[in-house]
């Protein structure tokens, strides 16, 4: 029996989840995937991710792999595997690797996308997908928040209390925005990233925006190494895990 | 007692409603804003919509207007309002306008937008709110099609049946497609539009793109004035109401 390393891509809308990881109440992303691999292969598999997601974030996306002793042809996966799932849910990609390949653990890097509606009123096409900011924000100045935290970092003051991670030093490839029309864009790329760093600086650079925090102010945050004295989480609606990198 | 005239502009997602008249079964959008303006003004008023919008089909700004002798500055009625509307509706302006303004009679034209997802995968994202076309769509003779729409032309073959009106003259001042990575968006300016209208000729466009029909047939189809010689009609999903125009 050959055992077959199957990577797969996967599309979500997590609004209506618990998360990326099976917990013990309520629906969870990866546990819709097991159930839909069962109903094709007949095994019931574990699914490595590269990583949880909580509750409410999205991820264009997400990568994770499983091993399967199905002769179902890669390329035919995804659209076996939607018939399955639920339409927030999509594979958009199933390819063959390496034994030795793990999603979490052969993942370089990883690109978290954050989605701020910057208006005095909600949209119905944004509802549970950004955040929205009903005061105008100082863009340029935002920017230079962003060339502030680019590089390697001990990034400890961006961390959530409650994780046990002891390493947390991390690099920023780049962290960038964009506007377009009443939409920002923040773009945070990194060899990893600690647990709600995307969201703690979503968090910093909104409070940037406003006039709540300075450039020194930010400087201060990050080398306090001390999540208390930085700005607030945002909130998980308007996180989308944009790509993993390998 | 002095009756003011209130315009009001709302965005909402059609998705779960029977539209936005008022229907023996489902709940309607117009209903939905009957109600929160009872709340905020104790009156039961009756709503004028620019036009009615079918079930699923979407507004980015649709307009109505209601006669109301509460004293509430219009300034205050958006946010009074958004606070008795489910978040899928959204009233986003109000101003008042003379006795004689009325949001249908007085609309010169419309601008109504279709969304296309042109990918081989669905998105988590466009669920409900896009057509989704698998196929590659060959996007200059689409231009040419539109460009064979343009202008003022007796659009009888462009009407779902059912419709009672006799005047199908009807001017399209422009109708456009633009692709934005896997989204195609096909914009559409016109005086006025025939029931379906605007998702006959997105299915028009549609056929065009994959080859079903040529630059010769969209001409013919368009000169027979008759209904059954056409191509498809769009999903509603994919259909905004951009803007009404006065």
């Amino acid at each position: 029996m050959i055992m077959r390393n199957m990577v797969i891509k996967i599309a979500y809308d997590g609004t209506d989840f618990c998360g990326w990881q099976v917990q013990p109440e309520g629906k969870s992303i990866s546990s819709e995937i097991i159930t839909a691999i069962h109903k094709i292969t007949g095994q019931t598999v574990k699914l490595y991710g590269s990583g949880r997601t909580d509750a409410g974030v999205h991820a264009y996306a997400q990568t994770a792999n499983f091993f399967t002793e199905s002769k179902i042809p890669a390329e035919k996966f995804p659209t076996a595997l939607n018939a399955y799932l639920p339409h927030s849910i999509v594979v958009t990609q199933a390819f063959e690797a390496e034994a030795s390949f793990n999603a979490r653990f052969s993942a370089v890097g990883k690109i978290y996308e954050y989605k701020i509606l910057n208006d005095l009123f909600p949209s119905p096409f944004w509802v549970n997908r950004a955040w929205q900011i009903k005061y105008d924000l100082d863009l340029p100045t935002m920017k230079e928040a962003c060339s502030v935290l680019e590089g390697e970092h001990d990034f400890k003051a961006f961390m959530a209390s409650g994780s046990y991670v002891t390493d947390t030093v991390r690099t920023l490839y780049s962290l960038g925005i964009e506007k377009e029309e009443n939409i920002l864009t923040i773009t945070a790329k990194g060899n990893g990233f600690l647990y709600n760093m995307a969201r703690i600086i979503t968090g910093t650079l909104v409070h940037v925006g406003c006039g709540k925090l300075s450039i020194a102010d930010v400087k201060a945050i990050l080398h306090s190494l001390d999540r208390t004295k930085g700005a607030i989480t945002a909130p998980a609606q308007g996180l989308y895990l944009k790509e993993v990198l390998y």
